[in-house]
């Protein structure tokens, strides 16, 4: 048997990307934005990644019910009842348990590749070459995660601790799962570098559904419940009302790592190099987009004098520079955002303030 | 006799101010904007700080022929005749000129006062003692010019070595001046600052205007020969005529310092303090504007998170800035310019680029 025939790319696009303001905003969140100017979106190119594997009728995209609109205008390909969407988000937990439903009343034999819609992956083909290792690993009843070699001791990601090998798929050596860590401080970072046997925890996974579901059932009851009565509604003239009543009580920001990865006994990763980077801040992106001669990322009408290492992104603005070093400029319509490279975190900072001034148009 | 009562001020407002680029354009240069938030443009500061000295009649202001509408407009009590246009600028002693026969049409013992319309000035009882105390001088024949106390050892302005005192009048010293000095480089400032007999060229003046025409048939008779010509033709119906024959042929950019002031022998100078600056760069608006409680100059919507001294100007957009120092930040309807406050002459390289491209509508 092919071990992709029964392989469903579920692709999580719920998320804010917040950290990208005010270019990613409530109305046009990270996911739909092009930000690596290749005139495709992150979701997008999301897609792109899997359409060489898999039919698109086998394409999933879990998103807010206020963007299903937005993702089928972005993926017209793509079935519109393969576009699942969530009233109001409940996790990761939630939202991969919403899709299992979904495959599972598809093909009971689906396996799941929970896949992220705004992470940028530079080698697609170490993606697919992985998913089709996975999809074989996950017959025998594994939870799979897809774990990213670290390249430096970066304190912003959780990290895997692996263990024996289990065995080699499509290539790719897959490991057993010893440890899930949280976001390490930086000695503890550049322990595990030295350790070698950590990678960092990418958010996609593999298996099959009716084994994330038997996991949801001894480790989330309470989620297994709403989506045991959420599954018949599906797709019919009552899921509104079954969503108002099983979904909308489910607890708030339960993450699949928390809820289930920790706590199962048959976690396997396989480590690889997909040149991986989630774009977590716009220092992320002045990182790994290409750089002009004068070593800077621009998007954007620029005109510079003697400045290194900066990024310029504006739509409509000529944006004029002059000896700036590591140095952030996002223009939007309504908001200039400046800052150092190293100062690119705070953007939440800012974030925040505009909640506190009842300025949050600036956020929509 | 009230020494005032022959006292002209003439206003030169023909410059583009692109040093403040993006803001200053040619459209709406430096002059017509309100650069310090007051909500009066720098123009009418010039004019307002002349009105408790004379009366609106006899304040005149020097500007190019597209911007003769502009003024009328900011300075509705000005009468129209005051406003005198050029069809080209042909540098500050032609302007000046052309003021001074304007005034002798109206009056034979006209004093001119000569005032710039883009220059800051803090203490204007002091200009205006300095312009009542100068009428005076002005009767002896006397070239006067007002000479700023310099505060540290600027580099970007002309000197004046002073001599000799001529005596008081109206309370302030006048003192012979013994030599302009052409800008200095660090060493040579130092020097006159440790001197102690030096001033800033503020580029204003005193003279009565029979005076200084004398001066311009002395030292610049192909001045002195065109004005001649144009002065009968003021306010008539071959004015335009007469422009296109007399004023076009003369040669580029003379300044009054180099044509008359530095070779005329009865040049004195009135050394004083009335809170001058030039707003030669946006670094020195950063320097003379009120700062807010984080030390930064703001001029818009603006949310920081952690910075200090910067500058922050737009009319229409939220600027957000994180943990910058010394940094300008100017949005307009079309650009974007940000550079360290230490950058701020580079503005030019920006518009020579600019230029070269092939990108002027930036400028206009």
């Amino acid at each position: 048997m092919n071990p992709t025939s029964h392989l469903y790319p579920v692709i999580l696009a719920g998320g804010v990307g917040s950290r990208l303001w005010p270019r990613s905003r409530k109305s046009a969140p990270k996911q739909f934005l092009d930000l690596t100017g290749n005139q495709r979106s992150m979701l997008q190119e999301a897609y792109d990644r899997m359409t060489p594997l898999v039919p698109p009728e086998r394409v999933f995209v879990i998103t807010n019910w206020e963007y299903q609109d937005a993702v089928q205008g972005q993926l017209p390909e793509l079935p519109a009842s393969n576009i699942v969407g969530e009233p109001a988000a409940r996790g990761s937990a939630a939202a991969i348990g919403l899709g299992a439903i979904h495959l599972l009343r598809r093909d009971p034999d689906a396996v799941m590749a929970v896949l992220t819609a705004d992470h940028l992956i530079n080698k697609p083909e170490v993606l697919r070459q992985t998913l089709t290792a996975g999809a074989s690993l996950a017959q025998s009843g594994e939870l799979i995660t897809l774990g990213i070699q670290p390249s430096y001791p970066e304190t912003g990601y959780g990290y895997i601790e692996m263990g024996d090998a289990l065995g080699e798929f499509n290539g790719l050596i897959a490991r057993r799962v010893r440890r899930f860590r949280e976001k390490p401080d930086l000695p503890t970072a550049e322990a595990f570098l030295a350790a070698g046997n950590f990678v960092w925890n990418s958010g996609m996974f593999i298996w099959r559904a009716d084994v994330i579901m038997e996991q949801f059932q001894r480790h989330m009851p309470e989620l297994f419940e709403a989506l045991t009565h959420l599954q018949p509604a599906l797709g019919g003239p009552d899921e509104e009302t079954a969503f108002q009543r099983y979904w909308m009580p489910l607890s708030g920001n339960v993450t699949i790592d928390y809820g289930v990865m920790e706590k199962a006994d048959r976690v396997a990763v396989f480590p690889v190099d997909m040149g991986w980077n989630d774009i977590g801040s716009w220092a992320a992106l002045l990182e790994v987009l290409p750089k002009d001669a004068n070593g800077n990322v621009v998007q954007a009408r620029h005109l510079d004098y003697e400045s290194a290492n900066i990024l310029a992104f504006s739509k409509n603005r000529l944006i004029a520079t002059i000896g700036l070093q590591d140095m952030i400029v996002v223009d939007t319509d309504d908001v200039v955002l400046v800052m150092p490279a190293s100062r690119a975190q705070d953007v939440k900072k800012i974030i925040q303030a505009l909640r506190q001034k009842g300025l949050e148009h600036y956020l929509e």
